[in-house]
């Protein structure tokens, strides 16, 4: 099974009260939450993303995650990031979820498609976003 | 391209005004709340799951979403559901959502393993959720 | 006891699977995400507000809730609208969340200031909402 | 102004990227789920509750929140807590928000009824969380 540290890139992901749902544990719908945030934290800190002015955004194309574990408030997940494919326009990124214990909870991937803020269509993957991409291929 | 009376079930869920994120569209993450939400509330009302006190419950093994269209608050989705396959503990439900116009926005799947709420361990999905999802099948 | 019927305006709110959280009801904090959804819904479709181009947009500057009855998923809620105060450039809303049986579940009060959307100054409200709010006051 | 160093309680609460609603910043009713989990974190951690299996729980009555500056993905607040008033069977929170920055952002309560898990009636609050909570007295 895989740990965090396969991973070149992990966040800690404190969780909160209303992450679990009535069955006691982390709603799955929230484990593509803890995706779309440590994506997106590294694009803005390491690829100087603008998520408010910058004319190249990334909309989700596909998503998916396999759940290997629970989870469940109040521990925190580290959440694994890895470039799988990167593209001119679209990115694949691979993620792991680890709860307190070390233990995978998840395994997951998600495809990123750039595009222009206004029009929609896609654009290249801004320079600044690449190579902070670059350095979590595998 | 698929419309909603292609899903032998559909559900009627208007967005709230934070399903939009920074970006002005639905989040992807809710989308799979959408999911979440048609399953369930098929389970409850047709199948007569007890989710506070029932000793089966449902958790997500397995879950994907091709993002198609963008949906906005402060339109009404459309959820369309079926029953791609169904095992003696496990479910896969096929989804589509479409907006206001009809138009997809999303295509998706999610997998059910009926678990015992005590020991989460596997059991057979119960008689009446069965039945119920029967009614669903494509 | 108040009933949805006194309140000018009303918005069905279908519950979804995880409004519910651990104890088995709809969670506090999505009380407000009611509060913030019939709000808006009534700005953007009576009031003609544009939530992603228009120059003056509402933020929230306070808000409060009587917690007075359980609502749980999957029942759908009925909130009550009314403007107890509309100001220069801000306004306060009442709310009332009523369950599916017509009971009371909550009573709250939230207000908006009008400001820039590149400033974040205050302005005055706009004509076409003025006017759809005052079609709600008391 | 206050700052998190006035409450005798801090946690750390990184932002996610579905916080910020389409207004570029943290959703107001956000807000309230970084009370829940500030105010639950405690009372887990320090007061023993066991939110899954406890035969006392709390439920919140009343909540009130001013917003006094915005927060916004991907910061990290602090939540500052403290009790305000501690009775028989319910409680009174004081919660203050800070941003990475410092400033306060908002200014809070929340009032707790603790009550039996099966019949909602009201139950004195369990000795091991009144002893944490007495530890959060202004």
């Amino acid at each position: 099974m895989a740990s965090a540290g396969d991973y070149p890139h992990q966040l800690a992901l404190p969780t909160r009260w209303h992450d679990n749902d009535v069955y006691g544990h982390v709603n799955n719908v929230d484990y593509y939450a803890f995706f779309d945030t440590v994506i997106n934290q590294w694009l803005i800190a390491e690829g100087g993303l603008d998520i408010h002015k910058g004319q190249a955004i990334g909309l989700c194309a596909e998503s998916h995650c396999s759940f290997t574990g629970p989870l469940a408030f109040p521990e925190t997940v580290t959440a694994g990031l890895r470039v799988g494919k990167l593209g001119k326009s679209s990115v694949r990124y691979e993620i792991g979820l680890f709860g307190q214990d070390g233990a995978q909870a998840a395994e997951g991937w998600f495809v990123h498609v750039f595009v222009d803020r206004e029009t929609r269509t896609s654009v290249p993957i801004p320079d600044s976003v690449r190579e902070a991409l670059q350095r979590l291929e595998a």
